[in-house]
């Protein structure tokens, strides 16, 4: 006897097994348990290493292989030698890939197909607040503004709506709990 | 006539040149505002590549030549192809990178020598956030941790109090304001 399978893939998401995803978290929370992972090596002055191997989920270790490595640098005018973005600019494009998968994805889930998402981000540091002149000058970023561009069937209102779910925007417009251990070697 | 300048450098930061920095955003505060900047282009489903070609601070367009392009994706436990790290990862690294980044800066300001300086970051996503099963699950980090082992002159508690003054950890730990522009094309 053969089964027949048929996929639903729409945005390029494989709809069939989002449902499938869906159901088994709902029958199994502990699936939907994830931790993401990254480890670091500092190089010298603003140069640095971060490597992502690993992350788990769906109750089991899974590995990224090959691992993931990535240099962060600063550019001159900030004392580094720019062989790789600095931190924040990763920041901007973690946030970028996110609310990108999450139009994909969510729309996808909604039968709304897409033909085409560009987006621009930018945000707002002033350097006082790093270099601690005054306490209320934030050392992070103050704002940051995106603008995407989208061909496809939502609308604006759906797509600024859907944007807002991106895990990556809910992580930054919240305030996170962040624990810090320390140990000299 | 001959001019000998003399730099100082520790953890590998020109700290002459540091010092020179703090020097001119005092006299010249519009110096410090930085606007770092980053674009996205969709490919697929959870796959797509961003951008980060320019910043804009010291009142200039600064260009980062070439460009950095970085491809993001999901782990096929989450339907992508595992084609890059995604985008959440990307957060972490962005953290570990700023977090190291800023110890040795900071510590190079006090005169405190750094040898080596490793770190582990994961944080905690529930997947029923995204599909949103319950509002009350929170769609992207609920905690995060990191772990560093530092060799060096500063102290445990001087190095946890210097960490915290890292732009990425402030902006995590803190809600930033994010407006989103949509556009049909």
């Amino acid at each position: 006897m053969t089964t027949q399978t048929q996929e639903t893939i729409t945005n390029g998401v494989n709809i069939t097994k989002l449902g499938e995803t869906v159901n088994a978290v709902k029958n199994d929370p502990g699936l939907a348990a994830f931790k993401f992972r990254a480890t670091n090596k500092w190089i010298d002055g603003g140069f640095n290493e971060f490597t992502i191997s690993e992350l788990y989920g769906t109750r089991q270790r899974i590995a990224h292989e090959p691992p993931f490595v990535f240099k962060a640098d600063e550019p001159e005018a900030l004392l580094g030698k720019d062989r790789g973005p600095n931190p924040v600019e990763y920041v901007l494009g973690a946030l970028s890939a996110c609310m990108t998968t999450t139009l994909a994805y969510k729309s996808a889930g909604k039968g709304l197909n897409i033909e085409k998402i560009a987006s621009e981000h930018e945000g707002d540091i002033d350097l006082r607040g790093f270099l601690e002149f005054d306490p209320k000058i934030e050392k992070g970023y103050k704002e940051i503004r995106v603008k995407f561009k989208v061909k496809g069937d939502p609308t604006v209102e759906e797509i600024k709506e859907i944007l807002k779910k991106s895990p990556v925007y809910d992580t930054l417009v919240r305030p996170i709990k962040i624990s810090i251990d320390v140990e000299k070697v």
